[in-house]
């Protein structure tokens, strides 16, 4: 006996790096962590309180349904009205175990065995690492600095005339690059995809983690569901409440899953966390917004000293970061000397204490020459680590 | 567009009546709900203080590692030691989200598309349904009441002689049935997997809930580590310690399958929830152990009322209820009045208040003819729900 074939995805480079680092913690070094997605400033405090309430009751929780609590159903469409002025019905939400559960469950749902998939290189790494163990086919979709980073409808043309696909997952604000699809963009791919009968999946996790112009007209972004009735919405509490370990997230599903997600849902998953689903309605409390704003401001003056600071380094190429906490480098001049990113980052780590994340994780041609830096450890973090590589790179 | 041909999975029946079940209370009905499978007494309270506490600080959770966090996974591998004397590394437990997140990880890294995994007919319905939406061909082995509901190793020499097995999914206590497997019976099973390369999946979330006689060998059940290195042991913190809801469980993994467990559970759920993980390890505290002891006793208590009153409805043939908190009982005479479970099960709801399960879920050939009553509602509810039950076929 041996394990399965499709169980061979490849492991993810961050978590050696991840280990590393609480290996030299362990050893009493200092490490500046600029590898994890992890916002840290935590749950809102409404949604804290709420869920050790919910501990100091004596009743049982037991199971919710399984597209999670009618009450936290409603909350989500409340804020879709709040922040994209759509009127959804609660049934149109599923309450899924972190967006992870949601991704399981809309590529089960949306995609047979054998069906094309397409997505933008670089990307997360999990959805092709899903999709592969779900059968599907995936179609990575190149997409440099030109684009944005972005897949454009040519591209997606091109590759349905080579075979037809069955869907595209798209990520705006997107992991590693941050970089964002604006309504134009999205209305004109959302209209490919609806013409071709391809489905679009829209990973909408980093949503409000966005760095708008003042009197920009979609300052959180575009929500697929403005623009694609079919389209399937993937979100979450974790990045923009900071719940990060909670395993909370959420679907936004067409008519046509309802069901089948529904089903699915319940013998995959059998239902979302009910502590957590207890507490998170308290997310959509005016207190909780506002601390996440606040956070967000944050991470916005980190990055502005990024973006000021970088050029300092010599790196190449870097992407726009219009949202998420993430800066995506090409490592420019420093892989003459080091060969490539994964050595690089090696290397600065042992030398300096500061961690980032080797490119190879979310693209797996050019990634060798990138570097992700996570700016959501914050701006003191962020200025310390510049220094330290500034001086290992002199 | 449509929904996935996968994703067709038969809905669950329960979940019909327990929307009745919600809807006759919400007229202000008074209903005795026999239906689920939630132990009443709810999480521990060593438990629920460390999770409250979790809640109360100000520190952010983050991810955990794929497989869980150190602690518990040595927490869990110390309950192996207590319980059955099993020297396990905490390395071959892997934390998972609930049981469900268990068998969809355990099922990926051990069977490809198409392999043929054998369960018992009647089953828990989601190890057939998340099979079946893995693209793995689902063999029933009817297993009838003169073999205690549990296959045997001629039926397994049977089907692979048809063609070759890769699984078998074993569930001791079983639901609905709550029939054992004993030490003798599970050991020629996992001999006989081992000699022909059939992966053995032992489900023993329902170890614990268990009602051996005064000095039995294996009062906690046998776990199939004892017997099978290679088997894959799926369990929870559901139902010994009342923590439904909270989606919390764990595998034990064989070392074959420990790297494709870790880098699928990466991908596909990123960790367990955090805050569960935390208050978890307090459910291995002697005062825990000692509250789910007492739990098990008021089982046990109303197991006897069950027993002894059950020969007084006229059913047919009962399973033995080794453990579990399930009666499933042919309804004999009864079936020429309604014709099936499921009309039966309806107008004894509609009629006195009292919510059974129709077989159907767990058993498409008999499960017309039969129904489970679980009896986590405790001793008063049970005997009320007997008298109604007497009323109303009088």
């Amino acid at each position: 006996m041996s394990a399965s074939r499709r169980s061979q995805v490849p492991p993810f480079e961050v978590m050696d790096v991840l280990a590393r680092v609480a290996d030299l913690r362990a050893e009493g070094r200092e490490v500046l962590s600029l590898c994890a997605g992890e916002p840290g400033q935590g749950a809102p405090a409404a949604v804290q309180e709420a869920a050790a309430r919910v501990h100091q009751r004596q009743d049982p929780l037991g199971y919710t349904p399984a597209l999670g609590t009618a009450a936290l159903r409603a909350a989500v469409a409340g804020h879709y009205h709040r922040w994209y002025g759509l009127e959804l019905d609660p049934r149109e939400v599923a309450i899924t175990t972190g967006s992870s559960g949601g991704f399981v469950l809309a590529f089960l749902a949306a995609f047979d065995a054998g069906d094309r998939v397409a997505l933008a290189r670089p990307g997360y790494p999990a959805y092709r690492n899903i999709l592969r163990s779900l059968g599907c086919e995936v179609v990575d979709i190149d997409c440099g600095p030109v684009q944005r980073y972005q897949p454009t409808v040519p591209q997606l043309e091109a590759e349905h005339a080579a075979a037809p696909l069955a869907g595209l997952v798209l990520a705006s604000p997107a992991n590693p690059t941050g970089t964002m699809v604006d309504r134009g963009e999205l209305t004109a791919i959302a209209a490919w995809c609806q013409a071709h009968g391809v489905r679009l999946i829209s990973d909408e996790i980093y949503h409000g983690v966005t760095y708008p112009q003042a009197g920009a007209s979609d300052p959180k972004g575009v929500c697929a569901r403005e623009v694609d009735p079919g389209a399937v919405v993937v979100s979450s509490f974790s990045k923009y409440w900071g719940m990060t370990g909670w395993r909370l997230g959420w679907l936004l599903l067409p008519e046509d899953l309802q069901a089948a997600v529904d089903a699915l849902a319940g013998n995959l998953a059998l239902c979302p966390p009910a502590p957590a689903q207890q507490a998170a309605t308290a997310a959509f409390a005016p207190e909780s917004y506002a601390r996440s704003e606040e956070a967000v401001r944050e991470f916005a003056a980190t990055r502005e000293l990024l973006l000021d600071r970088a050029p300092e380094l010599g790196w190449g190429t870097a992407a726009p970061a219009d949202g998420t906490f993430y800066y995506w480098a090409d490592l420019g001049d420093q892989l003459e000397r080091w060969g490539d990113s994964r050595r690089y980052a090696t290397a600065l780590l042992e030398a300096t204490g500061v961690a980032l994340t080797p490119g190879v994780d979310f693209d797996d041609q050019a990634g060798h020459r990138c570097v992700r830096l996570s700016f959501a450890a914050g701006h003191d973090v962020v200025a310390q680590a510049l220094e330290r590589i500034a001086a290992f790179q002199s």
